[in-house]
């Protein structure tokens, strides 16, 4: 079959047409993917920025697919585990140290594989996963956001923020964003976000202040030297969630702020079985529909991959597998 | 009456024979005062490290007293609100900006003023209030320490890190102390703490680890260099609560430790009226004593904070106002 596979870290990534499709075990079934969906988990695992790399695997964590008929779409989190805290020692993802999504098939858990919501096609349907178990636990899981509060997402333009802005308006919250352009501020905009901010402008944190006052959540995948703004800008007793540190380590962290304003400042990455049901339900409830970039064919991933690098993509990357 | 009054910043505090009792209003009472407890916050205030300064102002938050010939003590947080989750806006601690308790008498509303636990003589009730608010809020509030887990406090031998192993060896933690000499190494094994190592030796974390593990709850004074050492010894899904920041700004922070393990970092400070009551019950339940480091005459308000200031000192320093 067609897959890309990482080859190791010099040759990097290989569209190759002769993969073997893998035996399932008794608990796998194996689902016929139809579309597949970029993530920046990929371009770190090109990159060698992933921990435990692996050769000769086949990369990808999103997929939608048809199983026995029926569209589906994969839970690319594959043992999580019984605690809704934080997923067990044997936790993977899709993708990496497993084979993944951008292939022609894969097998997975038969327990991970959900029917896909019927409003959503099969490139938004690959779209969903990773990035709607990220936001769903980022926002209600473990910041506990409600309708009426005001959240503050940053990075608006890449997939899991989008999701987190969609979910957040969808349950009645008043949704602000930080993004790279003027571009992406329009678009934000558009979405139903009150107000989106250049994160590249000095001070960036104090004009939202001023106009907006403080936030009940903020939503954070950058860490770097935004975080200390970013906590700056938490309400009393409210909560930063971070579920990444694309720009690396922070620097100048307040304690005094955390303290005296009994801040909360948690950390989440995926989710539960349990998170993935409930983030379906909302979306379904609520006909949620990711938000496509682009879509290219799975022989052209490094365009795909070229867009899902590039500062304008707005929204998910998607591969088109089958036709 | 006799009282320590800081005077401003320029000229600090001064021993003062001659302040005029406060008139009470109808809602609060006057307290005769037997003893008065330091706290860092008293040297905050005179180094004009604290915010909100108020010139000519009775110094000191805690205090045990005699009213209606009964033995009190007072909860120095005055007005938090109705929010367990964080102080009102006209939240004020005793002794900064209104008038505290290092005097022969103190007003406070009638609802901050508790019957002391019986088997306390004066000075241990005077050392509790301040401390024990904080300790428990941290370790059960906020931290939610349960019997059986792994505690690290760190600074122990200070008055908050003390009480914090006390109402943790209490409730059947297992508790670990990092501390700064070897004398009160020794002290904190004799007061029931499994391990306590020098955070002045290189590496003392990966130290620590390599023997112990990483811990359930890490709770933190210092932030600075040490916070990003701490966060990294917290167990996955574990909880680190900050209550001060003496070392001031954390440099070197660590999202993708934050949020691969799904750590909780969370900010406490003082406590509401029921972690008051419900820190007093715990005390009285299981008979915990505060550690007196030292008693001067109110007087000789000089030596006492020369103590308090002193690396040696081991739980806390008090001053004796009444015969």
């Amino acid at each position: 079959m067609k897959a890309i596979v990482f080859e190791n870290l010099e040759k990097g990534f290989c569209f190759r047409e002769d993969v073997k499709r893998q035996s399932a075990r008794p608990d796998e079934i194996e689902v016929q993917v139809s579309s597949a969906a970029l993530n920046k988990r990929d371009d770190f695992v090109i990159k060698g920025l992933y921990p435990g790399l692996v050769e000769k695997v086949i990369m990808g964590s999103d997929a939608s697919g048809i199983w026995k008929g029926r569209a589906v779409l994969i839970n690319p989190g594959i043992n999580w585990g019984d605690s809704q805290e934080v997923q067990s020692r044997d936790y993977q993802i899709l993708g990496m140290p497993s084979h993944g999504t951008f292939a022609e098939w894969v097998k997975v858990p038969q327990q991970n594989v959900y029917p896909a919501p019927d409003h959503l096609d099969k490139h938004e349907a690959a779209a969903l996963p990773l990035a709607g178990l990220t936001a769903y636990r980022a926002l209600f899981s473990r910041g506990k956001l409600q309708s009426g509060q005001k959240v503050l997402i940053s990075g608006g333009g890449g997939g899991v923020a989008m999701t987190c802005i969609q979910m957040a308006l969808a349950v009645g919250a008043e949704v602000y964003a930080t993004t790279g352009s003027l571009e992406k501020q329009e678009k934000l905009i558009d979405l139903g976000v009150k107000s989106a901010v250049d994160y590249g402008k000095e001070d960036w944190d104090k004009t939202l202040q001023k106009s907006f006052g403080n936030f009940d959540l903020v939503i954070d995948s950058a860490g770097g030297d935004g975080l200390k703004k970013l906590i700056g800008l938490v309400k009393p007793a409210g909560n930063l969630v971070l579920y990444g540190g694309t720009k690396g380590k922070s620097d100048g962290i307040s304690p005094q702020i955390i303290f005296w304003r009994q801040l909360n400042i948690m950390g989440t990455s995926m989710g539960s079985d349990r998170d993935f049901r409930e983030m379906l339900e909302l979306v379904t409830k609520h006909k949620i529909r990711p938000v496509i970039d682009s879509v290219f064919p799975l022989d052209d991933f490094q365009s795909a991959l070229d867009r899902l690098r590039s500062p304008h993509h707005f929204g998910k990357v998607v591969l088109q597998v089958a036709e």
